[in-house]
């Protein structure tokens, strides 16, 4: 079967699951929750249980691949048992944010795409276009481009160049790079003035925007900053797998409440 | 034993090992080789070979992690196995590029430092200060930021601001974060007008530069811009691991080639 271009599969999905939200399965050894202690099989065991609760009522899965990585090839095992579980049920996300030149590209890109099977990956803008394109080469599976991040580290060099600001830039850039209808920008929630900035260089595509909830981005400029043709995808990461005490329930009750703010807040603005 | 900082151990092993030359271990599986065939095993028995032969005439080793990745985690047992085997016998740089913030930059930088106990990891600057911090948090362990890199794509973002191009500006901010003295750039051979103005605008960091060899980058230029003080890392992958016809011979007598001609080039520099 060959499969559309990413970005239609992208809305296609957004229709089937009524859902714009991206769960970020960002589970920390580190934070206690009723579902997972600090051992790598519990938090193994957690993530897949979350994804039996929620499959259903996502748009799809982030998966941070720091978290997966700080454990090792144990890690790596885990994320690839994890992205078997998902298969076709939801979009999932790679969000590696690689970045490399030439051969190493396109390992990282044979990595995502064809051993671990992910339908997209985030990726690093730094080093240009032929960093960019063994991402972009399969229109089925797409590229979201780090544009304008969530950290207070973003304004250390994305606004960069007074009157033509780095990350506007990027936008630009990548829209031309979208020959194929695989490419997004990952805009983070945190900037709400800049959401329709980014909007206007780059009217047809897609944004992935993190930083909704733990780190304090608001939900309506992030859901309104998207057009009918090139939805916003919110992820939540935090907010939903910590939810409460992090117990299923209050897990799935997290998502209802997202996926419920997020659809009355596009419907409000004719999304 | 408490180490010395990262930047003076990279001057002692200079000094130690009368090298500056860093061996990239980039083995591709789509390439003809004495040493290996495309499988994973081959692969890892070869590097492993290539460290045994080599690791008392290098400054150290650079571990690109795509050719790892591309394996999943049977690859990133093979990065596991080949780093202890390195052990404390050379320097070795974790090139994995990464950039990520909060939680996710340190679960990267854990996974560099602790999990893998490499010296030295490659961070992309384009998330900014916090994204780096996790990476210069233990003195002895070094982090390169990519400054000017030598792939097409490098014209793309890296002189965005005219008067003020990116990449000197990372050069100088990298300089500013530089308290621990554990931080070095990455500037590509492939430039070689620019490498003296970033030596201008960061005179007291050390430079990893790779590009020469297979990239075409000249060695003269590249030795040149050190400092006594800081010393250019050179870093020459497939120009050695794919010498002739990729014999130990061959990769050996280019690793001796490579040494005689930068400690040539280094020393009539009064370096």
């Amino acid at each position: 079967m060959v499969l559309s271009p990413f970005n239609t599969r992208l809305r296609a999905e957004v229709e089937r699951k009524q859902s714009r939200l991206c769960l970020g399965l960002d589970l920390d050894p580190t934070r206690s929750s009723r579902l997972h202690d600090a051992t790598l099989n519990s938090l193994r065991e957690a993530s897949l249980t979350i994804v039996e609760e929620t499959w259903d009522r996502v748009w799809g899965y982030k998966l941070n691949f720091a978290f997966f990585e700080q454990f090792g090839a144990a890690g790596y095992a885990w994320l690839e048992e994890l992205a078997a579980a998902i298969g076709e049920r939801a979009m999932v996300i790679g969000d590696a944010k690689r970045g490399d030149i030439g051969n190493s590209a396109r390992n990282y890109a044979r990595c995502i795409f064809q051993h671990l099977n992910l339908d997209a990956a985030t990726v690093n803008p730094y080093m240009g276009q032929d960093a960019l394109e063994p991402f972009l080469a399969d229109p089925a599976r797409g590229a979201f481009v780090l544009c304008l991040t969530t950290n207070p580290g973003a304004e250390d060099f994305q606004r960069h160049g007074n009157d033509h600001p780095l990350y506007l830039e990027v936008a630009a850039w990548a829209r031309a790079l979208n020959d194929a209808d695989n490419l997004g920008l990952v805009v983070g929630a945190t900037h709400p003035d800049d959401l329709a900035k980014v909007r206007q260089a780059a009217p047809d595509l897609p944004f992935l925007i993190p930083g909704v909830g733990a780190q304090g981005g608001a939900l309506e400029p992030a859901v309104a900053c998207g057009a009918s043709e090139c939805p916003s995808i919110i992820n939540v990461s935090r907010g939903i797998v910590y939810a409460g005490e992090g117990s299923l329930d209050e897990i799935s009750a997290a998502v209802e409440d997202y996926n419920q703010r997020i659809n009355e807040l596009a419907q409000s603005h004719g999304l």
